[in-house]
């Protein structure tokens, strides 16, 4: 495998924000813009989001890409996060099809999302909020050797959220 | 489940970047500050992204808290994306123990990372990318239904990135 190494230091400002040219090769910018959850139902993941969490939506759409056995369909939720990233809740069927994947089954440890809040307090506060909301609260907010307070909880279809306050 | 709906334009402007207090009801900011992969191997993962993909890191920090059985170790690689965003690689034992989780399997189809890229020869050429680092190529490059073209490629550890490409 060829190493390429872009760090920010080694290229000139203009380059910085698109993709890199390093000799033949194209290398991906440092970005993401969509993250996309699989659920088993869309709904659900809509409620627990938008009315649990307090995400902003316009609800589920693309529905009039219908889809079938082998073609994904198009209905689908995106939050416009603050960042300008998008959080998206599609089924996991569709997910499946659309990526050329085996339909993945509801679980947990393949990743977890993590929110930064601004006080200690925060983070009891908004397990107990997501717990509310349908949540399983995992781990407890407690101090973690690395400085830091937090917990995690599971969203209905076991995608993970820890809450982390950091002092520092 | 109590409805709380934090539609940005239900509210005064200088609250819609803190934590919104809604009544009592104190609602997450829409915000994702981390995302973190866990991963079979911490190495190679951190060879995929770096050497493969060309994202930018200290390499592997925090290996001076050891862990044990029960309590997990600090041992991470972190990406510092372009929008402040923090991509983490974490080993699935250690997510396990730090969430509270049963260990995850090696697996697609929980979720997926989204890059939108300018042109449609992006996404050609930077699936070949993965391709030549090690990924896995899911499903080709092709125009979907709701007006985009793109392709999806698993990464060594089974995750999910679709790249990107639409006109509008």
């Amino acid at each position: 495998m060829m190493s390429v190494w872009v760090g920010s230091g080694h290229l000139p400002s203009d380059l910085r924000w698109s993709p890199v040219v390093y000799g033949e090769s194209r290398v991906m910018e440092r970005r993401i813009d969509v993250i996309t959850l699989a659920v088993h139902d869309l709904e659900r993941a809509l409620a627990f989001y938008r009315d649990g969490l307090g995400f902003e939506t316009r609800g589920i759409t693309a529905t009039e890409f219908a889809g079938d056995e082998t073609h994904a369909a198009g209905a689908v939720v995106m939050f416009r996060l603050d960042s300008g990233l998008t959080l998206a809740l599609y089924p996991r069927s569709e997910l499946a099809k659309d990526s050329g994947s085996a339909e993945a089954p509801t679980q947990s440890g393949a990743f977890s999302l993590g929110q930064i809040v601004a006080n200690r307090s925060d983070v009891d506060t908004l397990l107990a909020k997501a717990e509310a909301a349908g949540a399983t609260v995992t781990d407890k907010p407690h101090d973690r050797p690395w400085g830091i307070y937090s917990g995690y909880f599971r969203d209905p279809d076991g995608h993970l959220w820890e809450i982390i306050h950091s002092p520092k």
